[in-house]
């Protein structure tokens, strides 16, 4: 059995609320339960979510020397901060990077993640399933690596 | 009676006592009672502030559904906060931004506000006052909105 | 009694009949009459359109040394006029700046205007109430400056 | 019969005497001729030439709200005036751009026309031929409208 | 009877199906046959298109040394080819550059077109009006170039 | 049962043989097989791989408005292509990006796709997981279409 | 006898009475019959000033064909203008630029000047002196080319 | 006896930990013992570190006003914080900046600090010797002070 | 015995045809047969030329992992082809550039090529030389690497 | 009797040898017997050429303490030294900086000085004249300052 | 008994005379007494000043293979000299950067040294003690590597 | 019998000591030897070094009359040297730039030669070998301009 976390940074924990064109009517709460349905027998899946930068750092500095897998949307802070790439690069735990919306396809300063760089992979502009895909990779990828 | 929020990012908390050559030597607690005072028939002022970005976004995530307005000076945050951004676009409540000084005749990084595209309006270099007529827009506005 | 300015520049003749959904569908000359009514008691409210940039130059100095006060709105001029930018730091009235719609949140062309680092302050996005406020900013400010 | 319009901004009143190399060495009023000839069966064709850029934007105001077409070679203001873009957007007649010379193979600040954006279409390096082709795509362009 | 030839680049063989919104409805097919029948006693004129920056340059290589002239709409490679650039001054028949959109209304990277500076003129926007018009210049051109 | 298209772009037929440490050491057609059998009650995938740009616009076009689903790694032209771009806008099946490596930890240049902007989605930095996954979004999103 | 022109653009005017930190507290009108007294018997000193870039135009195309030199300082048009530059270029009469102030040592936005790539010279920074200068060259030049 | 602080910022708490090939494998507590012993004669130190900007602002303006130097290492957040430097700027208290790395032979955005500007001095790259030498420098700075 | 390859891009088949101020009077082909003669002892000269840019990649792919050495002038592709670039680091023979014209000395956009660092050298402005030196040195190269 | 240097830096003892078309074909040498002669009644003047950025800087701060002017054309030093730039702010001695072609109208990276903002006024293009015009400068500025 | 070198650039001769409020009043021949009285038990300290930035390269070169530790202050070199730079890549000897004032808080074109990159440490603003801590600092780090 | 000089700047003297993993372990002079036994029939070959970029530019200047060819490597004043550029333009001598190591696969820096647009040719990462072509380059260059 492994350990995942799913992080969430700023305003995602308005999803099914905020802004329902561009993310979707969906919670992601809901969605979390059929995620973790969907993982049961592979691995428990936990959840963060905080409008705090410093909060997301405190938590990828607490889970990452442990967890076998990271999945990050860090929302806005994707694009202006040195701080959580530097919390990426300094732990273990593999981070997988998502953004629910195709970010390329928006305002010109949303194309930029300061964060990719670091992290294993990124996907953008998949909905939801960004999320699955990113847990089957984080799974594939720790089997590969204690294979 | 409508329900006004006045919200402070970084360092106005030392309104008053911080560098008074450009931010004046009243402190933000006096003046708001005075225009708590000239409201008074038309509406409930709050007031909040803090140095934490998210502890802003989490506070306009709280109100941003309810009130009736928000003033917002989000201090040295308005230049780079995408988060908060994001903040403001997916609440319903409207927003006006206001800057106690000339940003325009200070340091070339304060000439950008990444939330300006995304409030109602922008009251830059009029001192106080900008606060007086923030409210008063929001006064207004909600006026015609509900006309 | 004091008297003040308010100085319009290129195409703002056009109110009320250009883009509405931008500027909305009241032509300046009514909302004057508002403005004077409502000013009646404290000042003499004074009103100049043109086309040219310097008949607003030749206007700024001619009025500049004596009145109490300018609203000023350069309409597209405000983002590339030197020689605008050079009249108002010429001159001792003080400028408030005034645009009606939020040039933040239009081509990326109107997000700087040459005008505002010399002016007292500028309101934008506030639509016809932004000219209310800075004729009162106006109005205070000069009490500030006598009393 | 239609009714067109041509306006020429800064210098082009100065056409076969300034610089031949780049503009030819014919001037606009003779060529003006040929053209009111080849466009007599069809419509009237005015003309109107400023070195002022406030007063082709008089001009674009007073005729741009019952005339059919206009074709516009604003010449150095091209590169420069949003004033005159604002105009352009804010009248109803359509406009066509013309440039004698390929602004192209000139000098880099040559190369970028605010103007072209908000006008139907460009033509240049064409010479005087631009003017032709210009005037009959608006004979062509109205006769689609108005079908 | 001259030789006039009609190059277009990528995507142009969708006209008509591709984004109607933007290109309108008619194919360039159907358009060729009125604008071959209309230029009959004057030139005959060939079309080619391809989706291959490559098969472009060999085509302006075989028929640049003959031909009375060609009319060239490269598509999405008028932006960024070099190559494309270079054929274009490597050979002696003129060229003339049409968009069939206006370019400048549209994305950033379309405001720039490498080729402009080496063809004779180009007109953008005016759409399939724009080759009729590209054929007569280049018709006048010739009697001009042979008198 | 659907049909679904891998299209790869120059130099990824060298999969296995090239820059082994960025690329890994299988080659495309060994992992075909295992794709294919994969999603064999599923789909039809079908594999073509070009070095010409232009080979890859012609294949776009020709199943782009017949398949339901492509997947497109476009190497390097996906850092210059705007005539890739334009023909991913103009069909009609829905395109999913995908790279192997991951570009932000690369030279600057590989940071910025042209594509991403008109694809649904990216992945980028998962290996050749990245295929499959791509696959099953477009198997997940052709399902909420038809549904 | 020659004929020279001092051609005063935006502000300039206000000399003597505008910022003299920065330029003085002499007006011009005084300055000038100085300098006429200085060359009365080498030529007529003409002078002209506006705040319209387009009366400067006029003027310079108006004198640009038979005074035998022009003294310009456009103040703020001199980094705006393409307009004035084309002008400058379109005469014959050659042009000397000067700036009373060291605009090198003030905002970025005065480092460049249009104008002084299509003017003989440029003289910066040495206050009235500069205009004595600049009369001095153009009368030293014209032997030269009269000679 | 003087109060010297030491504040820290993001990902500082890994310090030895953190990428040891850069930043060292000694714990920042331990090397704290050390200096205190050091210091002992002259100085309290006390640490504080947070992964926060709001907390770190919150520390600056808390002991700003009364703490005799303020030693900073603000990691990520030197790069992109605004918020930080109006803290610095707006307090009394002196504030040396240090990085432990040599940040210029880093990732490019890593070469600008947006604190040092308002910093009485920064040391770059001489790893933990940067804080001795900067609190040595306070210390010397501050009998200067009070000399 | 070894195998060289000259690559030619686009538009140098038409060398000795093309702008000979610029590339010199003499076609390739006869350059050609003095080269082959001059390395007849050594090696055995191929050449392949293509405006084709896959082509280019096809033909590097098929000759990079047997032959001794290759010549590349990529024409125009070289300041524009990632892919390009791509090949020559994908394949094992080493590859040198040439350029015939100072490419420095001429358009902005030339004095960049994306081939230059993953060539092993650039030969510039020599002329048909830069040919010449370019397989002395990859012999020198190879006697050094078989040594 | 006064003390002016004229220090001339870098391929200025070419002048009348080098590019004569550009700085015509008098000696500095054979010049400078002429304005000594010329000022002979008003000062000494002494003249120093240097290739070395060094001796420039050795040669001004060991006049720039007590003599009277200095006319300073670094060649192309202007447009790179900042260490010259330094010495400039760092004596006593008002130095007047002079080009004598038109720097404008040359390459881009002629456009900038970094000398003119610390030097007290600039003549470009004016030729040989400029030295005369800066001496007189310099002698008329002297009055001033010991009137 | 160790051997180190204090390296000063371009007008650092001039310190205590040359503006004083930026650089103090202490010459640093005075303050090299006090330095080399400190350091007497534990090293020699040369010094050696140069205008010449070839000077200054000699240097480096001549004491770079043998001296123990170099402090350098390159004055104005550091911001444009890549030759400096090399000679520092190119000895053994390690170096540290000092510079007396804060050249973050100063013009723009001093933010950037292009020495820090390949320094040990770079210390910033804070005034002569800064050589006292780059001397500490190269003796500390002389015992790491000699232990 | 011809003469060549080949000139070498900054940090050159150090060939076979600096870097040698770039450079290489040879050292100039013994290279040199083979280089004037190679070309002992043909050419006397004259070496010059030199850290100061006047002394180069003296060499230039004193040879750039009489010999028949200079091979150039400045070294780190390639990239910046606006003062050698000027010497290279002022002589007759041709010049051929040479760079041993491949400066386009190196610091963003050293991708821009400002010496290359003036010199004859430049040939870049070829090692030792590039000066003994730039050497047969200029003998051969030679005889054509004799011929």
């Amino acid at each position: 059995m492994k350990t995942f976390y799913i992080l969430h940074g700023a305003n995602l924990n308005l999803l099914g609320k905020r802004e329902p064109d561009i993310y979707g009517a969906v919670s992601f709460e809901d969605f979390l339960q059929v995620l973790q349905a969907q993982f049961a027998d592979i691995a428990q899946i936990h959840y963060f979510q905080s409008n705090h930068e410093g909060a997301l750092i405190d938590k990828l500095q607490e889970v990452g020397f442990q967890a076998d897998g990271i999945v990050l949307n860090a929302g806005g802070y994707s694009h202006t901060s040195v701080a959580l790439r530097d919390a990426i690069s300094a732990i273990i735990t593999p981070v997988v990077e998502v953004h629910i919306s195709n970010i390329y396809a928006r305002e010109e300063f949303r194309h930029t993640s300061l964060l990719s760089a670091v992290c294993k992979g990124t996907l953008t502009g998949l909905g939801l399933h960004g999320y699955t895909f990113a847990l089957q990779y984080l799974h594939l990828h720790h089997k590969l690596l204690t294979a």
